[in-house]
């Protein structure tokens, strides 16, 4: 782990050019707006720089993605991570053993860079790298503004985690300086307030077929294969749903438990305070944290139910 | 239209007294939040206030509201009105022609006062009265803190809203440092990710009956008095429907369409840029906003709902 001022002198050195800024697979919004963000402000320093996926970019990112469509090319000599907290997130891209710039905030992060900086408190790396910008005196703009805020609103659920913090809400006001009035609002539309059809059908299953044991406390909503092929939902598809039932009012502890194969069900278990989730799924041979947690069990979906049912109203007393 | 110095020099005079600070009817969490946090701060400052209402608060504001259940007793002499844009919202209060300070943020306030500072600006009187606590140099605590952010975060629909502005990102990093870790958590969980079973049920009815037009940009909710009647829902809690079908992919403008009495449908019009509300609901002899206007149609449910889709259609070509 090395100092702020090792992360701001390495990039102040004008040698240091020809960046490719890195991000993780199934990039989000922390990685995507974090990562561009970055890359335009190197540019703006007078380098050559710009951002690396393995994956392909959603269309919700797309005006951010644009700002890079006409770049002329370059062959990159200088590496940096951002938002990537294991190699593996790197699809084995050929340059993974020659980082040298390692920006993070995940708590637990084994990329291994010339320059590393984690720092877990902030809720986003959008929130690090805009400190960056402000330390090397990069002069913010309209696109910085967004791709930053973009970074930071879906990190922490549009300031709704507990990982948001005095922080968060300093950049997101100090981001509003740059913006015009209703471009976070647009953003916020597209991420949080914007669902497809199939995704209301889904939710829509989930509120039909939820169903409640423990005087309400526990809600549990079971997803065979059948019922998957019912939905048209992919297996994937159905880890939406542990939102849904857990929003419930008076509901502590749910779990959403998804036929895999034949006889295997996997468990997702969400809690609130007073349930050990990750105690629980422990005693199914899985694990997790506190509020969240999973194990896989074997039988007949009836049986799977009644089983974690069984175990869960002996701690809900 | 009073100064902020006008407003200042009354609550800094001793002689200002027995205080009781008004908030509106169906009171929400701006009403809430900034009339305790101001009469919190006003007994800090050696007052005797308290909060009236003409209405009882819901069971989600009852951590705000304990906090003045076991003050003494004190005939009120002075009055002021927090978040109350029309005397109407009083619901008749004796008062109502002897208040000495209104505070509000709505662009109209009707409601007359010796003192009198409305901000538009403002997205919500939380900040108003988070500014005047500051100004007065009462000291900030974890209740103040609580109730403030309470009435930020449910005016800008936890800053999701295009109302939200550097002014209230600042005044929630300022609300920070005086709570604990998980505290805001808390206050999003109540207001933001929790459901009862009935809206849920309600809001999975939305999903299955909407139906689409203009190749998906318009959907509409049509909902009878006999299907109001099976939903067991009442007519006013058929409000949220609205921003169930707003949120879809693709949907530019939406109705819900709602039998008030046989024959007398009352309609709800959400619009995206692009798409004139009010002046659609003018045709119809209605009004309202650019994004948000309403208008009332007799007739069949058939003929109402082909002859808003068939006006709508001609405006989105």
């Amino acid at each position: 782990m090395n100092s702020w001022e090792e992360v701001l002198s390495l990039l102040k050195d004008p040698a240091f050019d020809r960046i490719l800024v890195a991000c993780h697979r199934s990039p989000d919004g922390d990685a995507c707006g974090s990562s561009f963000a970055l890359s335009s402000a190197l540019r703006k320093m007078g380098r050559q720089a710009r951002v690396f996926c393995p994956d392909p970019f959603g269309e919700d990112f797309s005006q951010i993605v644009q700002v890079e469509r006409d770049l002329p090319f370059f062959e990159p000599e200088h590496f940096i991570t951002v938002d990537i907290a294991s190699p593996e997130m790197l699809c084995g891209a050929p340059f993974a053993d020659k980082i040298d710039l390692v920006l993070d905030h995940h708590r637990v992060n084994t990329v291994s860079g010339t320059v590393k900086f984690v720092n877990p408190e902030a809720a986003s790396c959008g929130e690090i790298v805009l400190e960056i910008i402000r330390a090397l005196n990069v002069p913010m703009d309209r696109f910085l503004a967004l791709a930053l805020y973009t970074a930071i609103s879906t990190d922490t659920g549009c300031f709704r985690y507990s990982n948001t913090n005095e922080n968060t809400f300093l950049a997101a006001a100090f981001l509003s300086g740059f913006v015009e009035r209703g471009d976070f609002y647009r953003i916020n539309k597209r991420f949080f307030e914007t669902k497809s059809r199939a995704r209301l059908m889904l939710e829509s299953f989930a509120a039909q077929s939820v169903t409640f044991f423990a005087e309400g406390r526990l809600a549990v909503l079971s997803v065979s294969l059948a019922r998957q092929k019912e939905l048209g939902a992919s297996y994937e598809e159905l880890d939406v749903l542990v939102n849904v039932i857990r929003q419930i009012k008076g509901v502590q502890v749910c779990f959403v438990i998804k036929e895999k194969e034949p006889g295997s069900f996997r468990v997702s278990v969400r809690s609130e305070e007073g349930f050990d989730a990750a105690d629980f799924c422990a005693f199914f041979g899985g694990g997790g944290h506190l509020a969240a947690a999973g194990c896989t069990v074997q039988g007949e979906e009836s049986q799977v139910v009644d089983a974690l049912v069984c175990e869960a109203e002996r701690r809900l007393v």
